[in-house]
């Protein structure tokens, strides 16, 4: 006989990706025995992060501000437009440290069969950011499955006559990767891929 | 750059058991992204069991009243108590509906290294509940591992002088066990613990 608290609390916890009823029920008592204080911050922290984040008025990203820290930087190279389908792509990138550009958000990728079109992912909002910013390179940074190959192709598409050139990243070996087990769909794409030898 | 609300928020979600930093980001982005309103509730779901969920006065097991609905319930067999480790416990013994008996609940089980004593895990109160409900046999369910045996022992010391029956959980091959992958613990368990065949 188990509380309606601890129920309903179990259920909720099933919301999370990855939590079937094993770990919900898991996570319930862990914090019940050993974590209160751990579980009362960790409503807190989703109560304000539920109703205080928001998107970017200009890239779209995740922020609790009208517009994100990284859009308001002066440091970024608005020439470069880095297109991404997540935030986590972001976040993905930013860790690297290796690309000054900015960003624009798509929040997820074409996929006529979910009814999600061009104006889910805000691809309107991006040709107004495109014609008002200008940048030279716009990089299709969407993952490499077929509905992100589809949405950098459609993207693709909307600005082949603008003078914007179009580039997307690299497929190919990974570094540390093995030719012996990598798939042959990356294996083709690193070959015909393949750059002149520098020493 | 994340908002500060959302690494608060994966900072949150990494108190919970098998949740690392790479889980916990996929968990905020996915409410984030796709389900604010599961969000909510399992905040407000934390923040009600955090504070509502408290130990039955009788058993110790969770319950948001002072005495839980099992000890209350006038169907259950008073002469059988059945001692265990945690609550998941009672929850696992119901849930096979074969047992009609009551519950004690010791919250953990003893643990000189870590400073947990008996009082710690309410030996004191279940000697009272014993004096005062006076059962026929007492079940010292509490798990199989080195811990587990000898806070059993530890109890059954106690009561060893009070003419209360007192058992242990049968220790053999799971039902649908194959002797193959057993360990040798458990096949000597179950050598020792042999049974007349029944037909």
């Amino acid at each position: 006989m188990q509380s309606p608290l601890i129920k309903k609390l179990i259920d909720a916890f099933c919301c999370l990706p990855g939590v079937g009823p094993k770990s919900a029920q898991r996570m319930a008592y862990h914090l019940l025995e050993r974590n209160r204080e751990g579980g009362e911050q960790l409503s807190e922290s989703l109560m304000a992060a539920m109703n205080g984040v928001q998107h970017c008025s200009r890239c779209r990203d995740f922020t609790e501000d009208k517009t994100c820290q990284l859009c308001l930087s002066g440091s970024r190279d608005k020439s470069l437009l880095c297109v991404v389908e997540s935030p986590v792509d972001v976040f993905a990138i930013e860790a690297t440290g290796g690309y000054k550009g900015t960003y624009f958000v798509l929040m997820g990728h074409l996929s006529p069969l979910d009814g999600i079109g061009p104006e889910d992912i805000g691809l309107d909002h991006l040709k107004s950011l495109v014609e008002l910013e200008k940048p030279t390179e716009i990089i299709l940074a969407t993952n490499s499955t077929v509905e992100g190959e589809a949405t950098a192709h459609f993207i693709a598409e909307m600005f082949k006559n603008s003078g914007i050139s179009l580039s997307r990243l690299a497929s190919g070996v990974p570094i540390g990767g093995e030719l012996e087990y990598i798939d042959g769909g990356t294996l083709i794409q690193s070959l015909s891929g393949r750059r002149p030898y520098q020493s």
